[in-house]
């Protein structure tokens, strides 16, 4: 009898815990978020597809989530991070291209004429992507960008870029991997440019990134066979592109996805337009104080069309300023 | 000192079963593989990337093996399962489309006269894709292909074409899985065609599927967002386009790669070109018996070049009839 009381007391003592322990991971659930609506209705939505009694249950393998990343997990304002990567390509290449020194925007841009690059049009962006971002090897790439992350920093806040990743969302990324989600990164940036960073960054290996991309071709170089990036556009992932990048790369529509502007707009509604419970929410850049204000008027995460179509079609609007307790990790 | 007796006993008594358990598990690791110089190896490879303290250790995330589908994880021979699929709608849309009786290659198709196929070329071959696979939904392709794999049946062994799977391939997968491998299938056939039974059949998400596709696009049908298959040609994932679609998609290089033909030859070349510890392998269809017997001469699954060149570079032969106790599960 002692023996099985001793038993019984050492299940009840373990429940207790259980309890103890389940009510303290609820109540520490995405704690930069603010009580309010945004917090509910994600919390509501992962409780309901995750209920396996309740009539919104989605099993594990289709809990699938995208996420935008340029606005959404981290900053973009005022110039999106690759952009910088760039202009700081330019610079560290310019001594081995003298032509540079003469023709736009390669000219304005190392004068530190913005302007040239507007000037110059799409072809000229398209010049200053090609320049920085092919004829090279894969392995090359990657180290460039694995090197420039180590050692380029913020203006404003004096931080590597990887520090400007939003605390909340590290936190809801985390809350849906918990919760048997596989947690996806759909940016209209570049995949490679990404993908060296992501894993560490946000807890996103690189096959769950979808980007934009150049083409590239399989070639050897050095003696070894190697991936080399091509002067040519492949696949723009933006706008429209979005719905077609996760169709081909992921293969199944996610349940929930999150962006910040318009060109997360079909993406969102692709998501939500599935059977079932769905949830899409938006990002809204409220906080010039801690962060950075603008929607509908600026060229970096213009936020307009979409923030119209919200109300209708019950996508969550989340306002930094009022939804978010804290910004960067480092605040 | 009773209490610490009963303690230490109980420790020992757990030690004892966990040696049992691991030895229980390595002799059941691989049943169907025969013991021999490939069975050998890919344990050998397994042991020596996950030993922690070793100089060939790999991280668990590095861990990426990939698969070719056709002859490697399931029978390719005498004809494509995607192909058969393709000559079976060609029947099904037939009463629809009255033109076929008139145009090749679909009139010979439809009368059972394949040669037809062969004497339109490259763009009959193109046209049958395009008439099979594009101007849907994706959803409703989803369901055709989903239908047609659940009532087909091969015409040699009587049996669903989902249980063709080669067994010691289901072993292998999972054997590399417990070892904190991502496993992925890098196909030339339709990503499309694979994805609704890879998870299924081999326990591949259909994210962890690389393949050939076709063009999408977005747009809304029937007042729903949807992604649409079109007819034009996006990618083919085979020979030299193999390495490229693993780095578009999975972004890292796997360590270990698996294929049966000369389509999969640059696939592990770029594997096993690599730093670090590496294997590559390849199926060698060597058992008219209980499969088929082919390679060299062969239309479907040429296995000629990458056969000359397996022994210099360190390639791993698998013979069917040698290496392989048993072929099908319901054999």
């Amino acid at each position: 009898m002692g023996f099985i009381r001793s038993i019984q007391w050492r299940c009840v003592m373990l429940l207790a815990l259980l309890v103890l322990a389940a009510g303290a991971r609820a109540e520490q659930a995405l704690p930069s978020w603010a009580d309010g609506p945004a917090r509910t209705a994600i919390m509501d939505f992962v409780t309901a597809v995750t209920d396996a009694d309740g009539p919104d249950y989605v099993p594990p393998a289709q809990r699938i989530a995208t996420f935008d990343n340029d606005g959404t997990l981290w900053v973009e304002y005022p110039m999106y991070t690759q952009g910088v990567f760039a202009l700081d390509r330019v610079a560290a290449l310019a001594p081995s291209r003298p032509e540079w020194q003469t023709t736009q925007p390669f000219k304005g841009l190392l004068e530190g004429d913005m302007s040239a690059l507007s000037a110059a049009g799409m072809q000229g962006v398209m010049d200053l992507i090609m320049a920085t971002h092919a004829g090279m090897t894969a392995e090359q790439f990657e180290e460039q960008v694995s090197n420039w992350f180590a050692s380029a920093r913020d203006k404003r806040f004096n931080k590597p870029y990887t520090e400007l990743i939003y605390q909340p969302q590290l936190e809801l990324l985390e809350y849906l991997r918990e919760h048997d989600f596989k947690t996806f990164i759909v940016s209209g940036g570049g995949i490679a440019f990404m993908r060296p960073i992501t894993e560490a960054a946000y807890g996103i290996p690189p096959e769950q990134v979808v980007g934009s991309s150049i083409e590239a071709s399989y070639q050897v170089v050095d003696g070894k066979p190697a991936i080399v990036r091509n002067a040519k556009v492949g696949f723009i992932d933006d706008k429209a592109g979005k719905p077609v990048g996760i169709y081909q790369h992921i293969g199944r529509r996610p349940i929930l996805a999150f962006g910040n502007s318009d060109g997360d707009k079909e993406m969102i509604e692709y998501t939500t337009a599935g059977e079932g419970r769905r949830l899409g929410l938006f990002l809204h850049h409220t906080d010039a104080e801690r962060e950075y204000a603008y929607d509908r008027e600026s060229s970096v995460g213009k936020f307009d069309a979409a923030l119209d179509a919200a109300p209708d079609q019950g996508w969550i609007i989340v306002d930094m300023k009022k939804d978010w307790k804290r910004v960067f990790a480092f605040q």
